[in-house]
């Protein structure tokens, strides 16, 4: 079960412009084989699917928690598409005015025709997201080195996008997901390393850049944003209840 | 963003027998077209993209409290597959001895090579859950048709199964599914009715039988549970702490 | 078995210029998941799934009269595609003059790769038609609750294309496919409303706005083209005879 | 534009049993790559899209002729796939006695959860027909090749469909479609042959072996029926009123 | 098995320009139906599952040869596309530059994405190459109809997009393949006649132009390259060695 | 450019009984996410799409030999694949015997109706492989990490298919790929040791069995197999003449 707050993981600035093509390229981000979906349905599965919950409990608890933390992620990548599409058109009342008219040349026809100028699960080709991105080999090792792997690909892929649009809305969002992702493949990274004794640290980063030449991530880390594990999974009701919820978010990962 | 609580809907009883074949089927309420990831992310997509939340709250609010319930509906039933799943074969350490053979005449045979015996978003023929199911067209009066379509779709195939199936542990499942989707399929009518003052009472319900006939979910309405709307989104975290978790789970639908 | 006839459903103005994307966008028309390819082939199985014929006859009928018009309505769109299409390139014998160069830039390469300038089954993304777009579920009621929604879907889709493309070609085609369209919508409702006691006529029109806001389909509508429902099925080849044929194409529906 | 006439192209035996396995197979000569509807769609869209209809006259008729018998074909095997799976299961008013047990081990799923034991657009394998095996170049030699090498593949199928299945419903459908295919295969070849001069008979038959070896064909082309070019398009309506059906229907072939 | 030697088939000149949609474009010519992933493995499958090797032995050598050839192919479309890609963008070390800034117009956002702008098994829409391109039927007749068709229907696309880009790169890849392909399609024509005594001949060429109007082909052919037939399957070791390689490659076809 | 050697990698034994089950398993492993069309198709990628050859030999090198390698491995599992379907059915020449009625009830209907019972570029499920399957992302640390995962994810799919099928023909095959996937794995994790420092060792093996178990596989480690680096690419014409086919083909891996 869920609980949803109704609260987006950062704030986005405006766009400086309504840019559909932008909004197009971002939704690589969302429905992509390494968009948010992937990532959020990947370890959902997992978790669902998680077998030896008592012997192997910290490995499941870090599954499930990344899990939760990634809803908020499609949330946000969702909003941001949704700012740039924003007054890409202006729709009125008489359609013999041709309101839509320049979404006849943009890259993704979809977000004009299907879905009123907001976000959908389909990546930055209109290709639908598909269930066969999921990986639940119910191998814990297999699982996390999949998960690893997932999260660089997903980082290379937002570093891609950042690299492409440079709008303050991408950016801001481009620049929370490279933190949280950071975090993500650190995790994954040590539970590899509990389970085996094999350290990967010698990987990082992957690809070989620096979450510190993004100005948005950049101040994010500086507030300590890639130093928290967020516990958003796992509790039961009463620790819900008697923990306070600033407690409850901010764990510090050790 | 979400908070995850380990907890399932419901209990479910162990199965009778393993069955991979009554899994394979339960795949379709899982990953088909009207399956759980469906109504999951429908409501889930369509209430990212909803604008206009000031003015028609009561409609976002409606979208986003089932959008969370649905969470848990996948989860149950991912439960329910593995269940039927679990020893259906005899895993060992010694692979000369074919511990899997049984699986080679199963209808699926991702849940044996892919999954570890476990689900997947795929639908009763292997068929991954594709985004091109998701539906959000930014007009609130055809979303709220798709879903009251979507859910009395939903409604035949939990039927189906139903009637397919008698394995205690899919029936308890399907028999919680076709009260809460009930309960939706009531919601959905009724926003239908607030925003146009059509009233489609009488085109209940569809399919043509009613949920008394099943006893799983007749003994659940018996406890009311498809009067009961739960309030699982759109809180703020304050309310969240000032609210008794009973409260906030059992709002009475009104 | 068919008889088809040379005859397109209405004249088309030529465009005043050629438009590739035009036509691109237009394929959503044609084989999107609302288009045209849909309510042929969705009423089309649905009649002949049908089971009970003799008892629900005016059902049957329904259906498959509708089944039988759809055809000339992918014809319609193919129609506007290729007159969009025309000219858009100049081909001769040759290549070395790079005759397609044009086309480079076009959102749709398909069009002048695989078709030669012409229309295909495929959306305004290029996603091929495919028969999971078709609901054939042995139950008349929820047929109907889909073929339903499947039109109101449609008609939002044929309303964004309109607003997105000022060419008469296209114009003449999508009012006279909001006015067909609409009937069928009706035809659709008044059959729940005949099997249930439903009236749904308080949910008219989806989307909000009226088809005499389109010149084109107003036009038609003075016509009285909105108030006739074709007959072209369901007659034994005796009948087809005895009829004249203005007698079949037009009969009031009631 | 269409008629509809509500006859199927020849009766079909009741099955001796239903066989929702035999039934699942049939279906590739529905929505296979090498099905029916691909015979429909393939000429159907060359029909809309041929250019130069003046001069090239007999070629513009013959696919659309063609295309209009075709739609008989899917009819024909919706009816076959109908009767075999008619009885498969004992459906009454009682959900808990499992009415559809048996369908849990069938091959294809969706006839019974999704389409309510009937046919469907879809292949063997669950697969559904999609637009990318609609093959329309705009350049009539290599449309007319195409076709020719599509009806050979058809062939294939429904030799191999006949070779699986021993039901009588099952063959007296193949057997048709054996003998109307050849009449198309031969129909092919012959306008390649006025087009460029190239005899192609020499390669018949593809794949090696005569309609004579399959009783339910050889029947029909005792009476006659494989020298037959049905005309089922291109008439205006003024010819269709004055010619009698009869003649409408079977003119001979050159 | 293969041996692999790191030699492209041809050298082509550096592009003009870059253009990442003259790239998209040649994606056909690599992943869609009609490119070279098509051919390669239609005719590996064909080889592997050949039966009757030692009575058909000549059909089976013509097959493997060319399969053996059409690797070469991929590479060299994969060549043209990389030359073409490479130079679109100014990649560095400091993404606030936006180095990808020209890519989000293009129309393969895969390629900036995903691939580090570089060749996919995808077409020119993005669509990803796919299985059920391969047609290998058991049948050697119909086989070779299938790629004799395949072939032509690769030779239009070929022709098309040479018409669309006028890259010399571009243009030195495509008159390479027409010369190739030629081959290809003569070698097919006189295996069918070989088996059926059947003349093709006169349908060519499919499409109707010469491979002399393309002056890139036209070059290759004045050398020859169309009278060659390459042996690059099918010899034991021993005789790879005791051959010179001159010899293996050219033998000129019967 | 490729030359063809007419000799599959190992022999096979003939196998106790035909079974078409056990075939359609073992196409997971040609054509699914993890089979042997990905690795060959990945690498082959890879290496097409390799920027700084020059300065990065011996990645290159790396990954073209074992591209090259992968193509003996589609070969094997196609040879194992028609092994199994040979004999499964009674093909003569009279169709009324019903000679495929054993088909009827298998899981892999393409097997009988598209590929006269061989191989075919599709899954266990029957999903065709595709492009999207291939991960070349111009980032050479990325791509490594992910070959890495792939061959892990392969070796967990070829020991549940060894688990399943207890036939000699399969697992001699198994036996063989388990072997050589082992030096691909070791491969690529000194690949990224010498690349990044990172030391992958003690995350052997995954899945957490070792070759040893499996008798086909011990067997050929006895005989060296798993210490030898095949070179089947990257060599000049005249460096293959200059060696002997011995030594190019076991150069040990160092």
């Amino acid at each position: 079960m869920i609980l949803r707050i109704d609260k987006i993981a950062i704030d986005l600035p405006q766009p400086k412009n309504p840019s559909p093509n932008s909004a197009a390229a971002i939704q690589e981000l969302m429905g992509g084989r390494f968009g948010e979906m992937s990532t959020l349905m990947n370890y959902t599965f997992q978790s669902f699917n998680f077998r030896g919950r008592d012997k192997l409990r910290p490995f499941y608890d870090l599954i499930s928690n990344i899990a939760a933390e990634e809803y908020s992620h499609i949330e946000l990548v969702a909003y941001a598409i949704n700012l740039l599409l924003t007054g890409t058109t202006k729709r009125g009342t008489d359609p013999t005015t041709t309101p839509l008219a320049s979404s006849v040349d943009a890259r993704n026809a979809y977000h004009f025709i299907a879905s009123g100028q907001s976000a959908l699960p389909i990546d930055s080709m209109g290709k639908p997201w598909d269930g066969s991105y999921v990986f639940s080999s119910g191998n814990l090792k297999l699982d996390l080195l999949h998960n690893f792997f997932l999260e660089c690909g997903a980082r290379a892929n937002k570093i891609r996008v950042y690299e492409m649009v440079d709008d303050p809305t991408a950016r801001a969002m481009v620049g929370y997901l490279l933190v949280r992702g950071g975090v993500h493949i650190v995790a994954y990274a040590r539970a590899l390393e509990k389970l085996t004794g094999a350290d990967l640290k010698k990987l990082f980063p992957i690809p070989d850049i620096s979450n510190k030449k993004f100005p948005e991530a950049r101040k994010l880390e500086e507030q300590g944003l890639h130093q928290i594990m967020f516990r958003l999974a796992q509790m039961t009701i009463d620790k819900w209840l008697k923990f306070g919820m600033d407690r409850i978010q901010k764990t510090v990962l050790n």
